[in-house]
């Protein structure tokens, strides 16, 4: 099978722990155990979340001495390139020789009539005390809101159109390359009129990126990997319960949290009406028993 | 033909430029121009250093009051995605539709045994007190030197001995499809006795590497890129003169200075003593010239 895998922030970052390159590389590691025995009989593409590696380097671009701001396109690819190169390393020491990984910096692009942009919400970087957010506002045109007592920077979220890369995931995926792609779902950039592809200050959902890479893929399952082990019906209520097998169209009718389970279902429901492959959403360590059906939540047509 | 085109740390941030986001895309859309032409009419692979870049990282690592601090090889990926990023958006943006342009993460194995290991000569990051960097020494297990005034921390910088995604460069390259790939020389990693891959602190030099890839390509020339126009016998002195055709064998019997023309003299001669391809050396915006041998110096058998 073709199997587009997105690891989720949870899944690389364990809820909070410090955002050591040594807690990193420990968690990509169990996430390497859980993919390589799938590495061995699929076709897999990996994705992967930097909400926690892009804040940090947000912040330290904030505090950079340097004078020289570098746009969140650019972040974005960093992050690429670091949680990349952890998850290509772990998994291909645990594959045998002539495995074949390959990771590639992924350009999303988006629509720059988007709603979104005019509508900023998703927060971003450090927290700052009123009148300094008012000032990097005023200097670098950021949009502010507020969290908590404090201020943040928040960024569009547009919803991702196309992956320019597709052709050379194709390519990589007929040929039995792992590919690993689509970090952060993607460096947000937008066409512009006269043609030209440029970088946008914006993050795209990752589940969201996942699902387009699924669809234009035509793989046969989407699998969500995060930390909890089921999508729950009532989740934090008392008579909450697991969702083992679903359709789409049940799943629809059901309400989740927006900013948590709700990107995941609305991915999954997607890429199951409009292709005849299932999703699956579950935790890291039951990626196996979650294609089989025997963990997690299943959604089918 | 195929062609290995290695973009200097100096074509793509001139000397004294602030190291800012536009300052680097104004630099990447002057090489992307110089190179577009090329890549309608031959198959490109493009490596680029990462000194300035992978600089400021560590230096924005080192000011981190976050108390996390990133190893090189982490930085190193980063820098990759941050500089890759940008040429492949720069130079498919100046291509007609339907050409293909993939940026891979690149892994660059040494010999743990390398001497290099012994003796770490290459600077790195911020100048310290002497106090401040004997302490992070001791904290960080940082090898330091002087510099001038102040001390610095200096890596090592082992000879590249295998690029572990050569196959999928390969690959890429067979399909038309444009690699950016090898920045900053590749990811520096050895191969434990146990048979894992691993990352070092270390630095590879870009040339080095870049000569190393376009001989396992097979490729028919091998072009490097900076701001002087061709290489100078008795650079600095008044009969110093350029030379435009030379063969490696004569090349070998001169010298050249260690940090700048000498890694990239080395790199050609050993690329053309081991293939038929021949090597250019001059400045980016004679791409062109370089190839038809009417500007640089080309360096043949």
């Amino acid at each position: 099978m073709r199997i587009v895998i997105a690891l989720g922030g949870n899944a690389l970052l364990h809820r909070g722990e410090a955002l050591s390159a040594e807690n990193q590389r420990a968690n990509v590691k169990i996430a390497a155990a859980a993919l390589a025995p799938l590495a061995l009989e699929h076709h897999l593409v990996i994705t992967h979340g930097n909400g926690p590696q892009v804040g940090l380097l947000a912040l330290q671009d904030s505090a950079s001495t340097e004078g020289v701001h570098y746009p969140l396109d650019i972040l974005d690819a960093e992050s690429e390139g670091m949680i990349g190169y952890l998850i290509e390393q772990e998994i291909s020491n645990l594959l045998p020789a002539g495995h074949r990984c390959a990771t590639l910096l992924t350009q999303t692009e988006v629509d720059p009539h988007d709603p979104a942009f005019q509508n900023p919400t998703k927060p971003i970087g450090p927290v700052y005390e009123h009148a300094e957010a008012q000032q990097l506002s005023e200097q670098r045109g950021w949009s502010i809101a507020p969290d908590g007592d404090f201020f943040r920077r928040v960024v569009p979220s547009p919803s991702p159109q196309r992956i320019l890369e597709m052709g050379v995931i194709e390519l990589l995926v007929e040929r039995q390359v792992i590919v690993i792609c689509a970090g952060g779902g993607g460096i947000p950039v937008v066409r512009r009129k006269d043609g030209q592809i440029v970088g946008v200050e914006a993050v795209i959902d990752k589940d969201s990126a996942s699902s387009l890479l699924a669809r234009e893929l035509g793989a046969d399952a989407l699998v969500m990997l995060t930390d909890v082990e089921a999508v729950y019906q009532g989740w934090g209520e008392a008579d909450a319960r697991a969702l083992h097998r679903i359709s789409a169209r049940d799943m629809r009718q059901l309400t989740f949290a927006p900013g948590s389970m709700g990107p995941k279902v609305a991915a999954a429901c997607e890429f199951v009406e409009q292709t005849g492959g299932f999703a699956g959403i579950g935790q890291l360590q039951d990626a196996c028993a979650i294609l089989t059906g025997e963990a997690g939540t299943v959604i089918t047509r």
